[in-house]
């Protein structure tokens, strides 16, 4: 099975032409393979069943590897021209379990498995010319326009693995057998654990962006701890050793488990491990396409929940303290073990890569330096939750890969599975995952004395949505009124009817508040999850806290929470969602009132956006548009500008022309006015802008 | 002589190691080639006299390529310590006969030429050992760190030139015969002259940011424009063609000059060439080192008056109109002439590259598909002022190389001379020059019915320039004052005495005229010539025209006279000069004022400033600075920052207090307060800043 998965380029090297066929031949590897995990699905219509009520159908999945490609090649300005702007709408966003993703299916009407074969062809071809043709420097860096196939590569890889994930959580009788996919066929007796030690270290973490492999933005930075001397244990917990824990009554005695333990067990109703099948009194197991004898030497797949909780029991069995290994001690095991990163590090030393088997194996077949699975065969949950690094920086190609992961609520898992390839078995790769979330994840324990991790910091720092947070919930300046709640108050005053409104380029939602006073229910949409989440927190968490600058790097810590806003009552009415304006998906409609904020003169292409916003108002239903027009390239190519250019025939065209003379066909001009903004860059330093309200009401 | 001068390395290339020693023995061939330029000075002594009262004495030039390096690393923050801090503030600037250049001996003490060649060994070795040590990737772009030193590199190739021309001007006496700079020692009668046709051609001029070679910044960009058939001299025009003009009057002859060629005349006193010496009735001509029997045949060395006053002689004479080319026609010339680009051309193929001669050669010498010396033997004066082509950015790096040029007083120079190389023999180089500045440079004449060039746009384009242009002479903003007048009014109300103040970071030189309304010299200072020149045209020419960017493209133009501002009587108070701040050179001192606007927060290193400003003042002298502290790491690196960081203590450092503590030794603090102003980005997008100002009294 060696072939089956390519190992990933390194981004550095001498010679243009040859990189160029490397990354065309592991680019047509992983969308290959990415296509052979769904001939899984025994059929069609297998594309539109859920694995799991809170995720969208397969076929989602299925477009939208090939969409994420076209999207981010769109948004960073590679390409101009879409390849199906409603596929690329309606597979966009929907992956993480996030309030804001939209995986309900009425809101959906899905294309047929084979029109989404066809698309997936035309992007495969479309990303194949731009592997040749793109400009092209070595080493590859974060700002080539490589890196975004780059990244679209490593995206699919990842699900590759999760597509197998969910594939193994359907019923069986929808997977057929792929010949590519066969599970480990040997199992005995499991061996005993021990536990080994792991000597103190100096741990660094984190990569330089001068690295020779791809990364996500969470990798790149430093941390640095002082690992003192722990045990871990030999191999990883095996069914074998985790039937004891079943046995023993671990999934009914309550103080095994924290609340969010006890929530997923109401929840799930588990009794058992979610690959583990009960029949007639014997555990079995569920492989991909199988299910069998149960293999008690292979490792267990539980959640981080469940690998906690078998923890506080052998704790209490044992007299000692077991927890899952942090980030940094899985360091330490992996230095200990001699361990060496790709391109090194041979793939037939682990069970990774698909080069042995679609499956796990016995804990005990693959052994580095006396430690057993330290990469591979399946993934081993840590107690660390994700944050970045000292230096952490979003890569502005996909803002909110890492950043709505770093909650607190996201745990990092750790090593790889046998599904994982690409950046997921690289040395410095680092995913999380929510605590209930099955993967193809065990665990291993420790017996330490390093300290938790530090207090969680609250407080907002991402520069631009803190900065955003200020303008929003902080300070007035200059005696300028907050502009959110001034367009609240123009958008009751010309509303005719207050039923639902869309608060469109919402950014950290304040607004969409404002207009829940008024209105019975109001959607904030924003393009960016890093906006969105302030509003969806406030909802959920009840506050709002965030930094703001004062000088230099000083800062004063600020919160707001949703009683001293008076939005206790308004949660109900308000939802938050990522979307594209250029591109909103159909069920996006039926609205009395949509305000787009400051949003026209930062879109790729606003004519998109006005040419059929109207479709998405009822009956006399209201648009607001509000902007400075401040038209830059580096958000609107210049052809695409509604104003601020001299026309071929010489003549000056100013925006508010243009949209009289786009809008005039569907909407009728009420009002016209200015108001100002202003937003905090420092203690000293600010934007006054004078924003022109625009009000239209459709014909 | 093929091995005196090494042709320019390429951009591109896959061998980064190769490359690197490519770099280093160009840059080691430029070095050295300069340093025997100046072996042609017979004595140390030598290196103090000027060839010119308008330029610096030769040793200013012998330590001004080196100190140019480490002027450009520093600034670019590629290092961060100097050479030679003193050196390099008296070897800074200069070159050009620009208002803000200081060419007056007395303000400088010249160091010993064993010094600056000790200095210029340091630098080789700094440069050299950068050359192996930076981060290097192919092909190098401009935003390289390696792309400063090709800058340096090929900044030097520029004074190999220039030297050589200004050695030429020295009493012979002063230079000595060296073996590598041979002349040619062949002449005999001039062939004579005739028109050939140039078919007419769709010209195309500027390169792309992806051209093989080198370029400056006036190379990018592109202009288009169809050039009708027209006719070109054949051959340049020899000394003989060049002696009937001279025989016939043409020096006394007012009617075949214009305004600036009659002032020319005038202050020179020219009646022949100037390289022409008139002995017992005969011309004899001037090579670099000897003085030889004229050689007719050789083209005649002119500036563009006197080639133009010998085209409108001509014109008269033959009752046709001849005239300089223009940029395109020459384009022209060469597309027909079937020359090459770099490297393809061979060096032995024309007289440059001091590949044949250390001088000029018969004109009948070089052929290219019949036309002679379209490229070697001397530059070709063109009609066409230099502008930049349609997309021209500024390099940050030298953003003083080409943007003072654009004044329509600098004429393009066309096809490089005998003593060019580098990138002065490249296709798409482009230098001017004034037009009465000698070089070695002549002529070739053109019949045709092209058009000239448009008119003069006079209004200041530079994005940050015109904003600044807008901020200090345009129109006020929510109700905030001018911020230049409130800064005048503060330091009238301070300062003590009012004898001589400096104006620090004087940009576009509002606040230097205001202060003269109170004191009796005011020096504005600027670390770009971008802005210094806006003040300094100001006081030449009467008035400061700008364009005003209302939305997206759309400007407003505006011209404020110098009658309107009530600074007429003000001229002679006001001096504007270039200079960096933290380097200033010794002569400026004896200030009973000096205010540093919004400044301190953009030097690289504050410290050095804030450390010996009290030199600079007299007793009981007053120092204001003004400044946001938005400190930025583009600016200054945060080790240096003054406040705005968090020390290691844990302890909040603010600017002030860190002022406070820097200046209490030497100045007493007379007063604080806060003074706003506000930018103009757009008719609708504002900076509205507050800026802190604090007074000190020298103690």
């Amino acid at each position: 099975m060696s072939n089956l998965s390519m190992y990933p380029v390194t981004l550095n090297g001498n010679d243009i032409q040859n990189k160029r066929q490397e990354i065309r031949d592991y680019f047509h590897n992983t969308f290959s393979l990415f296509e052979k995990v769904f001939e899984l699905l025994k059929n069609d219509d297998v594309f539109y069943r859920k694995s799991e009520i809170t995720r969208h159908p397969m076929i989602f999945y299925f477009g939208h590897t090939a969409t994420f490609f076209v999207n981010k090649l769109i948004s960073m300005k590679v390409i101009n021209e879409r390849v199906d702007a409603n596929f690329e709408s309606v597979f966009a966003v929907g992956v993480d379990e996030m309030s804001w993703d939209d995986v309900d299916s009425k809101n959906y009407s899905w294309p047929k498995v084979d029109e989404v074969r066809e698309y997936r062809t035309k992007v495969r071809g479309l990303v194949d010319e731009l592997i040749i043709t793109l400009p092209l420097n070595l080493p590859i860096s974060q700002e080539s326009d490589m890196w975004v196939i780059l990244m679209g590569i490593e995206h699919e890889r990842i699900h590759i693995e999760t597509s197998l994930v969910l594939h193994t959580q359907m019923p069986l009788e929808f997977i057929k057998e792929v010949d590519e996919f066969k599970a480990c066929s040997h199992s005995s007796a499991a061996p005993k654990n021990e536990m080994l030690s792991i000597k103190a270290q100096h741990i660094e973490l984190g990569k330089e962006k001068t690295h020779h492999l791809y990364g996500w933005d969470n990798e790149y930075g430093t941390y640095e701890e002082d690992v003192k001397e722990f045990k871990t244990s030999k191999y990883l917990v095996s069914n074998s050793e985790y039937m004891e824990f079943v046995k023993d009554g671990g999934y009914e005695t309550e103080e095994f488990w924290d609340d969010e333990g006890r929530e997923f067990l109401k929840d799930s109703k588990a009794a058992y491990p979610t690959f583990w099948v009960l029949e007639n009194g014997d555990y079995r197991y569920r492989t991909i396409s199988k299910l069998i004898e149960m293999p008690l030497d292979w490792p267990v797949d539980v959640n981080a929940l469940e690998a906690e909780a078998f923890c506080r029991y052998k704790s209490q069995k044992d007299g000692v303290i077991y927890s899952l290994p942090s980030e940094a001690e899985y360091r330490a095991i992996y230095n200990q073990s001699g361990l060496q990163d790709l391109p090194d590090f041979h793939e037939s030393r682990a069970n990774l890569n698909f080069y042995h088997y679609a499956s796990s194996c016995p804990v005990n077949e693959f052994s580095f330096n006396g430690i057993y699975d330290v990469v591979g065969n399946v993934w081993q949950w840590s107690r660390t939750p994700i944050r970045g690094f000292e230096g952490f920086e979003i890569h502005p190609a996909y803002d909110d890969f890492s950043v709505p992961t770093f909650d607190d609520k996201h745990a990092l898992i750790l090593g790889s599975s046998w599904a994982s390839s690409g950046n997921l078995i690289m040395k410095h790769s680092r995913y999380a995952f929510r605590k209930h979330f099955p993967q193809f994840a065990g665990f291993r324990y420790v017996i330490s004395e390093n300290s938790n991790d530090e207090e969680i910091d609250i407080y907002e720092s991402d520069d631009l949505v803190s900065q955003y947070c200020e303008f929003q919930y902080g300070d007035t300046h200059f005696g300028v009124s907050n502009f959110a709640i001034e367009c609240a108050k123009i958008a009751s005053k010309f509303a005719t009817k207050k039923g639902k409104a869309l608060d469109l380029g919402c950014a950290t939602g304040r607004a969409t508040y404002e207009l829940a006073k008024d209105f019975d229910e109001v959607e904030g949409i924003d393009f960016s999850v890093r906006f969105v989440q302030v509003g969806a927190n406030l909802k959920d968490n009840g506050f709002v806290a965030f930094t703001s600058k004062e000088e230099g790097d000083l800062v004063v810590n600020k919160k707001v929470t949703i009683e001293e806003l008076g939005y206790e009552n308004l949660r109900d009415k308000v939802s938050f969602w990522q979307g594209d304006a250029c591109n909103l998906k159909p069920n996006f409609n039926s609205y009395d009132l949509i305000i787009a904020t400051n949003l026209i003169d930062r879109l790729y292409n606003p004519r998109l956006f006005l040419d059929t916003v109207d479709e998405r108002l009822n009956e006399d239903g209201v648009l607001i548009l509000t902007s400075p027009y401040t038209w830059q390239e580096s958000s609107t190519q210049k052809e695409l500008w509604l104003g601020g250019y001299v026309d071929s025939n010489g003549v000056e065209v100013k925006t508010l022309d243009s949209l009289k003379n786009v809008m005039s066909d569907k909407f009728e001009l009420l009002h016209v006015q200015d108001l100002d903004f202003v937003i905090k860059e420092t203690a000293r330093k600010y934007q006054h802008t004078i924003s022109q309200v625009s009000i239209w009401k459709k014909r």
